[in-house]
C-alpha cells in the first residue's frame, strides 16, 4: 500500500489496524563514472515497497534528497546539510504523529545518512515530549540500511570480494540495473581505483576518489544479481519490520 | 533526461551545453475521500518529465513533500513547516549551483507551495550573493504551477464549471486517474461541500471543510479528461521553460 | 485607537469587547529617484489608522522594515530576509494571541511581503497548535494589501493607465505626497522605464531596473490624488475588517 | 534628515560624504497604569530625530518593538525573542553594510534590549567578517540609551528622587507627554509599589509587580518636565555621535 | 558535591531537599601574553566549587568556551556565537527543569557572556512557559560574576590602581596563579598598554590591543593575591547564592 | 601542552610547527546506580590529556556536555540537542581554523555523541568552503572513541566477558575509579539488568532500563583495571594521533 496512491479515507481505515509506517530515503549523489545518481533512492524505494506488499505496510513517498555533501564536488550530486535533514524528518514524523502513526521503519539506501538520521531521531524524540501528545513516549524510529543486511553483504562478498568496495559498488548497481534495465550505463572504469582513505570536504573528497569510486569495480554488476539482492533485502527486512511492529 | 537516472559524468556533458534544470515539487496531503494523498507529486512529476522530454532538459527527482500544514489534521498528510522547506530549497540549490546550473524551473503542483517557494527564492539569492561564486547574481529561480496554465484553466472551466473547486479538482484528479489508472478511487461525496472559506490552521481547515474537498466535484474526472491536461500543461510549460532559458 | 498610545489597562478592556487588532506592515527600500524610501511603511501606517479609526479598533506600532532583499542594492534599502521576517511574525503574534487577541489583520503596503507572510501565518499556526492554547485553533490572519483593493486599482487604471507600473507606482508616491506634503520630491525621470522584468537577486534588479521604478512614472502623482486613493482605501478596508470580526 | 523620508539617489550623495546612521529602537510593552505602551519607542524615535536633525545625520525608521518578554503576561505587550532580535538586527545591518554605512549609532529606550544588542552587535561583526566585504573590519555599532545619559540621570534624581524607580519611570512619561500631549493618562496609583525585585519569566514578573510599575511613580511625570529631558538627552547624545563618528 | 562526581540516586536525594544549582561559565581565550587561556573557566570553576562547599550545593560542569567572538582573532581563542550559547544555555536547563532544578546561579569568569547570558535567560523562560511544566514558571536564573563581587573589586583597586584594566587583569591573574602555581608565566610586558578603547569585531580589537591587554599590569599578580580574591569571592557569592535559595 | 593553560604566545609558537589539536567530548548523564554522572568527560579528558603528553600536542578544554537526551529522565542528566551540538562543534572549529589549526582530533567518551559529531563535522566542512579560508579544504575531523580501542575492547571482554554491558560498564567505571578513587560509589545492584533493548526518548529508556544500566556490571570494576584501561587507550590513541597528523 502507496501513502500517495491512497486516500486519507484509507489511510484512516490503515490506522485502526496498524501504526507502522515505512519510509524510503535514499540519496542524489554520483555513484561513478556508471553509476545513477538517484542509485541511493531508487535502491531504498524498491525495497520499501517489496516490504510493504510483504507486511501489507504502507510506504510513503520517497526521501529522495538527503545527507551527501561530500560527493557534492561532482555535478549532478544534491545534498541538504544535516540540520536540514534533521528538521525534514522531524517535521515529516510530527505530520504522522499527530495522525497516528507511532511506528517508523526507515529503509536507507545511502550510508552518509546513518549519523543525520540517528541525530534527527533523537532531537525529534525530545521535541514530541515537548508536545506532550498522548503517544509521545511511544514513538520509535527503526534504521534500516538495506545493504547491511546480513544476507545482502554475504552476496555482495560473495560475488565481488574486495571489488564490492563501498561507494559506487557492484552490488547497488546490480540492484539500479535490475529495477532500470534501460538505463544500464557504459564507461571506462580505471583499474586503479582509490579506497580505504578517509572522508572530509567535498572537494578534498574529489581529490582523493578522482572519478567518485571507492575502492568498488561496478563492472561486475549484473541485473541478475540484482534481482538476488532485491530478494534477499526485501526478506530480511519485511521480518525485521514484522519484528519491529511486535515489539514493545 | 532524468537526474536520477543520470550519471555525473552525462551531467557534466550537460552542463556544457545547458545550465537549466526541472525540478517537479508536489505535496502529500488529503484530496478529499476519492484523491490520491500523492496527487500534487504525482502530476508535477509527470508534466515535470514531459517537458524534460520535450526540452531536452534534465528532471532533478521529484520533491514529494512540501508545505501542507493546512491538510495535516486529516491523516496521511505530510508536510514541512514553510521554513523548513525554505532550507531545503535553499540547500539543495546551493548544491546545483556549485555545479554550473544557474536556471531552474520548478514545476509545481500544490497551491500551499507558493508563498514559501518564492520567499525561498529571495533567501537563496541572497545567501548565494554572499557567497560570491562567479554565477552567483546570474541564478535565476522560475516557478510554473501547471494548474494555473492558461490552457489548463480553461479546459477545466468548460469540463467542470464550478465544480472544479479549488481542491481536490477534478481536473488534478483526472489527471492522476491518468497516470494511474490502476489507482482511481470509489467514495461517497457528498453534494454539500464547503467553498470559499478562509484558510487559517490545521484544525479550522478540518473544521470548515470536513471530507477534505474545497468546493470540487471529483466524480467530473476521467482519464481522458487527464490525458488532455497532461497534453496541454506539457505543452504550455515546455514553452515556457524554452522562453525562460533564452532570457537574459 | 493605537496600540502605542495606550495604557495595557485599555488594551484589557478593549479586548473584553474585541478580539481584533490591525498591523499595519511595509518595507523600507527605494522607490525609484523621487519616492521615499519608507513609502511602503508610510502608506500602510496611514491606511492602518485610517481604519482603526473608522472601525474603533486597535492598531499596533508598524512593522517599518519587511522583504525587500531585490531592492538592497540601491542605498537606504534595509531588508529582513524571509526567515528573519517570518520569527518576527511568530514572535510578536504569540505575544498577543496570550493576551487575547485572535484576529489579526494585517495592512500591507508592499507586495513583497506577501508570500513570506503567507508563510509565516502557516507556521504561526502550527506554533499555537503545539503550545495549546484553548484559543490557539481559534486565531485567524487577514492579509489586506491597500494596493491590490478594487477601488484603489480602479482609481490607479483611470488616472495613470499603463505608467501606473508596479514599482514606485504614481499611486503610491501620490499618497505619501498626500501624507507628508513637506517631503514631495523632484528629480529627472528618465521616460525609458523597464518594466515587465521578472525579479531575481538585488544586483540583478539593479541591473535591470536602473533607477529603481519598474515601468511606472510617479511624476504624474499629485497630493489630491493621494487624498482619494487614502479615502478609497480606508474605506474599503474598514469593510474588509468588520467582515473579517464578524465571521467565523 | 529621516530616512523613510528621502530617496535612494539622497541617501547615495549623504554617503559620499557621512557612513554614520542613527537608529531608534524602543518596546512595545506596558508602563504601568497611565504609561504608554509605546513609551520606549516614542521616546527613542523622538530624540533620535533630534539628534539627527543637531548633527545632519540620516535617521532610520524606529524598530518598535523589542525584547519584552517579561512583559508579556500584561496584555498589549509585543516581544520578540532575544533570538530574533538578534537576526533583526543583523540583517538590517547587513543591507545598511553593503550599501556603505559603518557606524551605528543606537538610540535605546529600553533596558531589556541592552543585552539583546549587545549580543547582535557580536555576532553581526562575526557575519561581516565571514563575508569578507571590504568594509567589513571597519563598523562599529554603539549603544546609546537616552534613560541613562548623565545629564537625563542628574534630573531624573532630583526632581523625582527615589520615586523615579525603574520602569514605568516618571522621566520616561514626562517624555511622552510633552512629545503626546493628547494621550496624558489618569488611572488610580496605588502608593504601594513593588521594587527592587529581581526580574524572571513573564508570569513571575507580573505576580511580583502587580500594576506593572518597578517602584516608580508616574504621577510627578509633567510635559515640562518631559521637554527637559528631551532636551538633555539630545545635547547629550548629538555630543555622543560626533564624538563616535570622529573616533577611529 | 560535584555533578559529575555524583550518581543520579545521589541528585534524586539532594532535590528533595533542595532545587539549586550552581553552574561555573568561563571562557577560552587570550589573556595577554602572560594570562592563561582558560583564565575565565578556571577561575570561575574554582569559585563556584568553592560555594558549592561553603554551602552544601551541587556544582555543575564547568562550560568552558563562552562568548569571546572578539579575542578569536588571537590564537587559541575559541568562541561560541551568542545564538549558539543562547541554545547551550536553554538546552541544560531544560534538562534540569525538567529533573526539579529551578534555582540557577551562574558563577560567572568572563564580562563578555553576560549580555548572552541575559538574552539566553529571558528565551528559557518563555521556553519554559511553552511547555507548560508545573514549575516551569517558578525557574529563577541568577548570574554572579565573581569579578565584579565588592571585595573583590576593592581589593583588586587597592592592589593594583589603574592597573587593573579591564581584561588580562592582575586579579584574574592571580588567582590562576594560586590555582596553578604551575602555569605562571613569564613574558615581556610593554609598559605602553592601550585602554578605554571600545570593543568592535576581532580583527579590530587585535589591531587596538596589540598584545591582548586592556590596560592592565598583570605582572603585579600574585598566587598570594590570589588566594586573597579567592578567599572574598567565595565568601562574598556563598551568601549570595544562600539569599538566593531563600527568595521567593 | 593544555590549552587552557597556556597563552596565545605559546599557542602561535606551537602553530609553527603543528596544526593538530585535541579535543576531549563527554557528556553529563546518568552511569547506573554507582556511576559518576560526569563519567564520560572524565574518561575523555584524562585519555586526552594522556596523549596530549604522549605527542606533545594541544589539548582543548573538555565538552563537558553532550548528546544524551535519551538519559535526560534520570536526574542530574544534561542533554543538548544534537543540532546545538552540532553549532558547538561548528563554531569552536570555526574559531580554532582562523588560527591556523586543521586537524581536529577528538578524544570522545560517549557513544551517544558519534552520530552527531559526524554530522557535525560534514556540516563544518561546507561551512568552511563557504568561507574560502585558504586552508579550508584541508581541514579534517577525526573521531577517536576511546572505548571502541581494540586493545580496550579486548581486555574489557577479559574481564569481564558479557558483564561489560553497553551503558555503565565496568570499564568505564574503573577508569574513573582510577582517576578519582575518592568518589568510588556503593549501592544496590540488581542481578537483572536489561539488555539488548532499543534506544527511543528519555521516558522510553527509563521505562526500560530502570536503574540507568545496560547489561552491565559495574560491580566488577577496579581502580587497577582502570589503569590498565588508561594505559591501553592512551597509547593506541596516541598511535593513532600520530597517524592521523602524518595523513595527507
Amino acid at each position: 500500500m502507496l501513502l500517495h496512491l491512497s486516500t486519507w479515507l484509507e489511510v484512516e481505515a490503515y490506522l485502526s489496524r496498524s501504526q507502522g509506517l515505512i519510509i524510503p530515503i535514499g540519496s542524489t549523489e554520483q555513484h561513478g563514472p556508471t553509476g545513477l545518481i538517484g542509485t541511493d533512492a531508487i535502491c531504498a524505494e524498491a525495497i520499501a515497497r517489496g516490504i510493504g506488499e510483504a507486511t501489507q505496510a504502507i510506504v510513503a513517498p520517497t526521501i529522495n534528497v538527503g545527507m551527501a555533501l561530500h560527493h557534492t564536488a561532482f555535478p549532478g550530486s544534491i545534498s541538504l546539510r544535516p540540520s536540514t535533514l534533521m528538521l525534514v524528518i522531524r517535521d515529516s514524523l510530527m505530520s504522522l504523529v499527530r495522525a497516528g502513526f507511532t511506528k517508523f521503519f526507515f529503509v536507507n539506501g545511502h550510508g552518509g545518512n546513518i549519523a543525520t538520521l540517528k541525530a534527527a531521531f533523537s532531537e525529534t524524540y525530545l521535541d514530541l515530549a515537548n508536545l506532550n501528545l498522548p503517544q509521545s513516549d511511544r514513538v520509535q524510529c527503526r534504521l534500516a540500511n538495506w545493504f547491511m543486511c546480513g544476507s545482502v553483504y554475504g552476496l555482495a562478498k560473495s560475488l565481488y570480494g574486495d571489488q564490492e568496495g563501498s561507494h559506487a559498488t557492484p552490488s547497488e548497481v546490480a540492484l539500479t540495473q535490475y529495477l532500470h534495465p534501460e538505463a544500464i550505463k557504459q564507461a571506462p572504469l580505471s583499474p586503479q581505483v582509490a579506497s580505504g582513505q578517509p572522508i572530509y570536504g567535498a572537494i578534498d573528497f574529489r581529490r582523493r576518489y578522482s572519478d567518485g569510486r571507492m575502492g568498488s569495480n561496478p563492472a561486475l554488476a549484473t541485473p541478475e544479481h540484482g534481482k538476488q539482492f532485491y530478494d534477499l533485502a526485501v526478506k530480511e527486512l519485511s521480518e525485521g519490520y514484522l519484528k519491529f511492529l511486535s515489539e514493545d
